[in-house]
């Protein structure tokens, strides 16, 4: 571990283990099954990176409350309710190296755990006292779930544009981040330009995260992933890495990418073809410069705030977002 | 059909229309897949009882706005969206004798697009202005999730209790009925004794509402109900027909129904056995005496209220939900 890294991590201790005891006390289950599944994704070393920028984004803004560690909680649960939901509607098998929920317990449980863990999501957000919030979490739920749906429609299909996978990965992965970010102002209090500023920092830092996260699938081993490798490729997701060697290359080397993509039982050996070939075409060189201009655009947002230690974490979450492995 | 219910139909068309109106109107899909599925659901020949509750609830209370048919979607939009979840949980084929959404578009899309419908439900929510809407829809989407799993985890036990039964169809049907009513107060800023006066007769016609409901499925053709007769049975539901006649039946009788129960592949002869058995022990009679019980707690409710054209409507639902066929 880095001595970057190290820093960082004592300095979130604190709110990391608060921010951990309220995801415990506000699940409140009815039922000992509900307690269990939601457990199994919630507790299983997620990194808390919703709650901790809305608890950030916060004390940027100057919240003098009681509460942001609680309200915080709200989008870990959302974040858990939609992977319940996706892992479901991808056929994911692993899920942070361990076995995903709808496999243990069934598809049955695992969407309405996650319907449930939407609701705790929103009586929290309701009990921020501010309507704006829930506005800002029924929005993240819709853009959401039409990310998704959108991605499920476009599932195998070659001819995806790089403005479609940006509207995708928009929707399904960065607006959360984004509201969260946003919320943060929003319970300080914060001015509309301050609000703009940390909303514009989570929509890009999100943009970048995945995008690192659709080239982990071309760079990482399955150790280092948790899930099999070429799983977004299995599943019929196209990503930048290859939507863009796709689009770069010669006629021959195209047809080689396109019969190993269409292939869903292509072999490890296809595979590394595969990815010789994005980085022969500069996909994965043009992923990465891209997430770095959004990661310095998240950086650039918080110039609106002047120096203090909040913002030196928030602008290392930005930079770990790419240097992360996984 | 009876004058009655052409008399109670005439006062309500306009109402129903402008519902109806606004159902369309606040879809706000941006996909088109979003629109189809949504819509396969929403616009098959539902009856609108949550959104036309709410209505009348709030005019009952003297509400001035011009918004209420516009928040009234939200009821109607969360019912859909626990719909699509519930049908895909359900293994369910048929809805108001059509293909259940899951069977022609993908258990993935009906559960993308259920969450949509959720999110859209509390964005017409955050609208009304009122954080304790929020707190009820909220409350409601716990409740029904919960609800659902709770019968999940009882599917095919043949020692499921009339409370455990009373239990679950409380948090899976009666809450949204009661929330609609109580929604419906809130807007119209009403006083407590009469937000409570439409919560308690929501609730105690929810309830009677699925009584009613489950009675179907032992007295109604496939035609009257448009789906297949013996479906709860068949999925492992044990409702209170059933539930009520295995607790007063003798040991040899009680042995024979449970050999039916236990099979998944009973035959329709088999079935008319099992009627027979729950009419011998009074199983049928017994759940409409109990859905007439909660009938009659509903319409004692709204003595809270002077008598009124809208008063006399809400007490003629409350008959009609248990005269009801289908």
């Amino acid at each position: 571990m880095s001595d970057l890294k190290q820093r960082f991590l004592a300095m979130v201790k604190g709110d990391l283990e608060d921010i951990e005891r309220e995801l415990h006390d506000n699940l409140n289950p009815n039922l000992d099954l509900v307690a269990d599944v939601a457990g199994h994704l919630l507790f299983s070393g997620g990194k808390r990176l919703r709650p901790l920028l809305m608890v950030l984004a916060a004390r940027l803004c100057g919240y003098q409350g009681n509460y942001d560690k609680t309200f915080s909680a709200a989008f870990e649960y959302l974040h858990a309710a939609t992977l319940l939901h996706d892992d479901l509607v991808d056929g994911a098998s692993l899920r942070r190296g361990r076995p995903v929920a709808h496999s243990l317990w069934g598809a049955e449980t695992a969407v309405l755990v996650g319907d449930f863990l939407l609701a705790r999501s929103l009586s929290l957000g309701a009990r921020t006292g501010r309507l704006k919030v829930i506005e800002v979490i029924s929005a993240i739920t819709e853009n959401m779930s039409q990310g998704e749906i959108h991605q499920l429609m476009r599932k195998g299909n070659l001819a995806l544009t790089e403005d479609e996978y940006m509207e995708v990965i928009r929707r399904k992965t960065a607006v959360l981040i984004q509201g969260a970010c946003q919320v943060g102002a929003i319970i300080a209090d914060a001015p509309e330009t301050r609000e703009t500023a940390l909303s514009d920092y989570g929509l890009n830092l999100g943009l970048a995260f995945q995008m690192a996260d659709d080239l982990l699938d071309y760079t990482a081993d399955t150790d280092e992933l948790g899930k099999a490798v070429g799983a977004d490729l299995r599943e019929g997701k196209l990503t930048l890495p290859v939507i863009r060697a796709l689009s770069e290359a010669d006629s021959a080397d195209r047809s080689a990418m396109e019969e190993i993509i269409r292939n869903e039982e292509f072999s490890p050996e296809d595979f590394g073809v595969l990815v010789e070939l994005l980085k022969k075409y500069g996909g994965i060189d043009y992923t990465r410069r891209q997430a770095d201009h959004h990661i310095r655009l998240a950086k650039a947002a918080l110039e609106e705030f002047d120096s203090s230690e909040t913002r030196d974490i928030l602008l290392y979450v930005a930079d770990y977002a790419l240097a992360r492995r996984a």
